[in-house]
């Protein structure tokens, strides 16, 4: 609890996993997707204006545990996360994340927040977002393969975003397909549940992949890919790690977020280190090209990257200025007198 | 605010500013030092255990932002720094911290904790630490250049941790003096407010310097350091801010935390890449030579690294298993079922 003394400084408000819950549900999760995409767009259109580093990882057999940061001129973000895919076998989250909001001109942070749901919020609306740049015109069906915390939210992003109203789940595991299904009844979206793969692509414009395998796995494997689709690969995001077969990456254009970091953990990590990809914020801007003809495979190559988080929490820290929804934390000392941090401490009895 | 259907796992404990003020003041500040210190000198001791990489910086005209992570087997650690000399005088702290220990294993945080206070009790406990194995023996007197945040810590970590009975006090703003006399009066400790850096070294077998401009300065000269000391160089900590005369580091043994970061952030950035400095853990474990003899002046070229913010983490975790100085926080997302994380989110109205 706040003590007497401490001043406002002190105090960094704080967006608990119960006050995200409440603030996605006040405003309604379509919406949070749509605006949150509308962050995410402003932000990667000024890319070049962001300190960028590839995220700090820390690898152990049983995971791994990153720091990503980046910055602008007005606001540094980091954003904590791990990824143990044995995680969910023990009841844990395959991923947890927080993240904290800076001023860069003072270094006092402005928002501690939860994200591991704002990381499912983040990723689905810059799938989305990224759709709406490549994706096949009149593209209304998605497949949408692995079928876990992810998947619905990537479902109702493409639904607010790209006008998808079709959705077609597969999971090797049925009763993961089955609580997608059961979520998303609801939604207003026709869902399909699939027996395979296979039978998911089925008449999709758009193919989403998110399995959580720590494995080279191959979920789409090339004679399932027809011309003409766009692929959104979300699974592959870890050294190790890819969800599609190689003849699939060759036969597509490829687009990243940033390639110093895709090269290390993305599916292109299965091809040499100068592979020719495309960036996402030179698209947006109209300096690359996106989709150039109906035929084309495009292939979103997604293992998020910082500047997405930091659109999260600039989301989050606007939002939190009209809603409660969050509480003040006592997280900095801040003394009257600031060479005197010794006498605040030892006053305080 | 905890909502009822969140599970034990959702919740981190977090030691705020008051927490830890109040559990520094309920254990006594000299006893924290000297248990602290303790941890410290073992981390240091396992150095080899430990993922190590020099601190991720984000520079601005103002100041810098900093994460400094690492870990060993079962934890790992990171610590969120600002340096902004500038914030003084616009009220704010020049430093602030937080921190964060999580478990390899699972990848879920297990400690949240403010670390401005911390982080003045670590780098005091570090200091003195560092002079049991190199101040000349018998030394009882340490000159105190730099009276701000740090300096009432200083004193008493060597009072409690190297037997250092006087302390003689020197800043330019006299204020700064005057406020860690009235702060150390009642320590047991001798103070002596000197009116120049000259007159504070007088007798002094260790000198302290701990000043906090972003500038290369010149807190000591050449003539002003005598044979057979101990220099505790704290304030030279990145890139541009020194305290030492070159020369002074010449005629000096130097001993440092981590030689690719002192090497960048350190008072050796006034050296060639390749000077030769001695690794403090290989002293600790007895693998390298300390003190030599009485007229040698041995440095350390403190800058803080991050295995000590592991330590200091690691210490106040086991302490609040014994104090109830911490309140759980809803940071997490656990849903029942991992997968269900867009179930648990919706089902919150």
């Amino acid at each position: 609890m706040p003590h007497p003394i401490a001043s406002p400084l002190a105090f960094v408000p704080f967006v608990s996993v119960d006050d995200m819950m409440k603030l996605v549900n006040k405003t309604g999760i379509e919406k949070v997707l749509t605006e949150l995409a509308a962050y995410i767009e402003a932000d990667f259109k000024r890319w070049p204006e962001f300190d960028k580093t590839p995220r700090v990882a820390s690898h152990s057999d049983e995971g791994v545990i990153e720091l990503m940061p980046t910055a602008d001129a007005e606001n540094y973000g980091f954003k904590y996360v791990n990824g143990h895919p044995k995680n969910m076998k023990e009841g844990y989250q395959t991923v947890t994340a927080f993240g904290v909001l800076s001023s860069v001109s003072n270094g006092y942070p402005i928002l501690l927040s939860e994200m591991t749901i704002l990381t499912a919020l983040r990723t689905a609306a810059t799938s989305a977002l990224v759709a709406k740049y490549l994706a096949p015109t009149g593209a209304t069906t998605m497949a949408l393969i692995g079928n876990g915390a992810q998947c619905e939210f990537q479902a109702l992003a493409f639904k607010a975003i790209c006008g998808v109203d079709t959705v077609r789940l597969y999971d090797v595991d049925p009763a993961a397909t089955e609580k997608a299904v059961k979520n998303l009844s609801s939604t207003g979206l026709n869902i399909v549940a699939c027996s395979t793969g296979q039978d998911a692509i089925e008449g999709a414009g758009i193919i989403t992949t998110c399995t959580a395998d720590k494995l080279c796995a191959t979920i789409l494997t090339d004679n399932m890919v027809g011309a003409g689709v766009h692929i959104n690969a979300i699974g592959g995001d870890c050294p190790g790690k890819t969800e599609l077969h190689r003849d699939i990456l060759t036969r597509s254009d490829i687009f990243v977020e940033y390639p110093p970091q895709t090269r290390i953990e993305g599916e292109i990590q299965q091809l040499a280190e100068d592979y020719p990809v495309t960036e996402l914020w030179q698209v947006m801007l109209g300096q690359a090209e996106g989709r150039k003809d109906a035929r084309q495979i495009t292939l979103f190559d997604s293992v998020g990257f910082a500047i997405e988080d930091f659109s999260a929490l600039r989301f989050i820290s606007d939002k939190i200025k009209d809603h409660p929804f969050y509480e003040p934390l006592d997280m900095l000392a801040d003394p009257d007198d600031p060479r005197d941090l010794f006498g605040m401490v030892t006053r305080r009895k």
